[in-house]
């Protein structure tokens, strides 16, 4: 079925960027076309063979795409649906690629009158610090999970499309309901930058460029997703803004307990937190190794 | 100097048993003994020819020492060092490798009625979420930073003979005060790892055992500080505490703020935030590695 489909990718980003080097080097793709704001980026793309040349106005490339991906910030995702509305064929397949779903569902149902059945959310979890078609890398899919968001009346056909689709970019592919989906993530994606980007800021209160010279590995990986693209991430806190706040609450529950607890020199309250951490940490990280 | 030295290693854990293994790879040391409260380890050390045989006794062990590191948790040097005391030498250069300087100065100095001029507070930053001698590795050290405390009284001859057993072993050494220590590592390392522990404990609150399914390297790599071992960590807490606090409070400045910008679905606020903290993560980061 891939054989036959014309790939318009929309965004030529880290994400959108390796979604067409990965289709490259996975061959069955009739042509590869990508479209990005920045005419420079196009260029790039071009000259790099990521894109195939293609129709130069971006209404004829909509017109002629049987699979479009959508991998532009969250926030942003609303306009292009918008945008692409006029030209859009009655059966080409629709994606995303953002790291919330309510919002993007939202924004679609809004954009469309009804969410279109042949629109699948994804969400690849293969984000990096590095951003931009610069980090683009052909392998960035290999291994990594996608989660896709079927809704009620989604087209049968339209979901096997993006099932395929990210399989042949080396992606497994799993389900998750879109507020399941941002609930969870609000956990185990969205907190943890947000914690990143605090902690690195609070290093900065102490005036000190030279600190890294006084810390370890700990804090070179612990603070890596603090360098993540300011822009996705604003859109992010805000696109998932209740279950982000519901999760930095619950999150400041834990702070102020185990702050509590050293302020108190509470030695058994403080060594049983760090103990479960610890064991956590250490059996989820051995099933999300098994599982890859 | 080094080539005289009767190495003795008291604590074979990943610091002490990497010292060790590191010692035994530079081949310029007399012999290299060790001792742990597990006489298993010390077995197991000897086995792997970790350590080399020496007199079963402790005491004689200490008696015959010309250089010892205490490489135990922070709230057990002191009782080490009281052990140690009736049998050492005069001259025998003593160090530590733990992670808060104040608390050993201070226990050091009530131990011995003053700081011994022949100690030299040590601390490698080469800590890992993993421990044991199990963990230990020869190359634990290449490249590695190694904070030295030189006190007012601090023999001149000690201080050297503790410099060139880091170098031998691969590191650099770096020196700071005790409280400038205790300070910046607040920060720079014990800050993280308590906000690793505390963000592992609220995704637990989601009883998701799955959770590790839904996300990407971000959480994988921040996390991985949460593993480590929750004894040394709770010493490390209370030891530090009024650095420690300092440093939450801090935190929590930061964090309220952002959260608070959140509510108010503030973008300005917050994309300017995550920039502050990308670019001081990036320059941060481009200088640590060039120094290495």
């Amino acid at each position: 079925m891939n054989q036959a489909q014309t790939l318009l990718v929309i965004g030529l980003g880290l994400i959108g960027g390796s979604i067409a080097m990965a289709a490259q080097r996975q061959g069955g793709y009739a042509r590869i076309w990508g479209h990005d704001p920045q005419t420079k980026t196009v260029q790039q793309a071009l000259d790099r063979q990521i894109i195939d040349a293609g129709p130069t106005r971006f209404e004829e490339q909509v017109r002629q795409a049987t699979l479009i991906v959508v991998a532009v910030p969250p926030l942003t995702v609303r306009s292009v649906l918008a945008q692409l509305r006029p030209a859009l064929q009655p059966q080409a397949v629709l994606t995303d690629t953002t790291s919330i779903k309510g919002a993007v569902l939202q924004a679609a149902t809004e954009v469309f009158g009804q969410f279109p059945p042949w629109m699948v959310l994804g969400h690849p979890l293969a984000g990096s610090e590095r951003s931009g078609l610069e980090a683009a890398r052909e392998d960035l899919f290999d291994g990594c999970r996608v989660i896709i968001s079927p809704q009620p009346d989604t087209n049968p056909q339209a979901l096997s499309v993006v099932r395929l689709l990210w399989q042949s970019l080396g992606a497994k592919v799993v389900e998750l309901a879109p507020d399941e989906h941002d609930q969870l993530l609000a956990f185990s994606s969205h907190l943890p930058h947000l914690l990143a980007f605090a902690a690195v800021n609070t290093l900065l209160t102490q005036k000190r460029n030279d600190l890294f010279n006084y810390a370890g590995g700990g804090l070179v990986d612990f603070s890596r997703i603090a360098a993540s693209n300011p822009l996705m991430w604003k859109d992010i806190a805000l696109g998932n803004r209740e279950a982000l706040l519901a999760a930095m609450d619950a999150f400041a529950g834990q702070f102020d307990r185990l702050r509590k607890a050293i302020e108190e020199q509470n030695a058994e309250f403080i060594n049983q937190a760090f103990a479960t951490a610890r064991t956590a940490r250490q059996n989820l990280i051995r099933d999300f190794r098994k599982k890859i």
